[in-house]
């Protein structure tokens, strides 16, 4: 079974020059296929206020109101992606900047309307990647960067989160690859000690989880990061990492990060 | 050898809500291989006033500075091709939206200072277009929708005329299929008598095009967009048909529009 690396990156690199740059140099010396997959960034709300369009959030989610949808179409399907793919092409990697539209590729549902009206917000089945279309890609030497923009099948784009992205593809590849998934985040990993980034758990499999949970070692946000994990690994996803993008050819040669399995 | 109709629309057509649509139908109805080429439109002018970029022309033609390369890396790449591409795929046509850096299908030089310094604007070879990963794409069952972005191969997108792309797009292809190159835009073709949109001329060939340009029938504007008519046909495009976009499946066909061979 050929392997597959599914990546994903947030803001906190997107919007750091400083380290965009070493990052896709790292990406794309990565051997064997590959997809990236990118989050929104600090840009998108810049532009934004620049162009009266408020930010609105309930529980920490972005509210997605046209406006809002005619922005993030905009910058992370245009700016941040075609900026990506333009770099990774100066360095060798021949990549093709997509969004769930292109190629029907992520197809996806338009949020129903329970507590909260999201607007414009995208939720994507695994089932309904079309995995072959990327397969045709990769197998035809591109490598996918995927915008978290989705589409609703009736002419609309819909905003979907980056992380819900790289899981679903990473589910939906995993019926024709061997696929590890990777989230770069700010931390080098799962951490024994919150404030000793060194100390970076190696792997964590159910039980440990568990017993990290009732430490406090594992809190907070991490706690559904993790249980997305596990949902991706029994889903059909190899492994999942999760770790520091400093560290990219470690997370993926498992020398670095905590790796889920 | 297969046959791959190359299309492009203009402005007068994206800027308008009540022709698009059908547009769209038109063009996802066409049987075979096709490419959309679009260009940018009134919506890129609006949204550079709202971030205070300020249009700058010299002969005519848009000077690409930096912000002006971020205003259409979003507008074109983003906002307008990836609200086609949903569009498409609501009727059923598996568009995948592209611009020139992506599978690095038109690798551009960004245009040399003379008397004007253009900015960020590429000039595409047709030798250089990647005809190979198009054709890819196509036999995969996809519909690419060109953007009029291309880049440098050194990290940065460029701003390129659409029927530019269109041209070096139907060339390059020249090479793998019987290609079809089609402008759609206001008129129904060459018109005899420009005060009657129904006298358009069904054919012109060399002699033709002199005789019209002695009489003035053909003038202004007309020559050099037939001067690179026939420019692409030197180059291994097969036809070429100028006409309205209202009778897309005509100009298809040959029974609307004017045909340059």
């Amino acid at each position: 079974m050929k392997q597959l690396a599914v990546i994903k990156i947030g803001g906190n690199i997107i919007d750091d020059p400083a380290k965009l740059p070493g990052f896709l140099k790292d990406f794309a010396a990565i051997e064997g296929y590959k997809i990236l997959v990118h989050g929104g960034g600090k840009v998108a709300t810049e532009i934004g206020k620049q162009l009266n369009i408020e930010p609105s959030y309930v529980n920490g989610r972005r509210i997605t109101d046209a406006q809002t949808l005619q922005l993030v179409t905009m910058v992370y399907g245009g700016l941040i992606n075609k900026n990506i793919v333009a770099s990774l092409q100066s360095i060798g990697c021949n990549a093709i900047g997509l969004t769930g539209a292109d190629g029907n590729i992520m197809p996806a549902n338009k949020r129903p309307v329970k507590d909260v009206d999201y607007g414009f917000v995208g939720d994507v089945e695994s089932s309904k990647v079309n995995a072959t279309v990327i397969q045709h890609l990769l197998e035809a030497g591109l490598t996918p960067v995927l915008a978290p923009l989705t589409h609703d099948g009736n002419g609309s784009m819909l905003n979907t989160n980056a992380d819900t992205i790289a899981q679903e593809v990473a589910k939906g590849m995993g019926k024709l690859m061997q696929v590890k998934l990777l989230y770069c985040f700010e931390k080098k990993g799962v951490l024994l000690d919150p404030e000793d980034d060194n100390s970076a758990i190696r792997n964590i499999d159910l039980a440990r989880f568990e017993t990290l949970k009732q430490t406090g070692a594992v809190s907070g946000g991490m706690i559904p990061k993790l249980e997305n994990a596990f949902a991706a690994i029994g889903a059909g996803v190899h492994t999942v990492t999760i770790g520091h993008a400093d560290e990219l050819q470690g997370l993926i040669n498992g020398t670095a990060g905590t790796t889920i399995s």
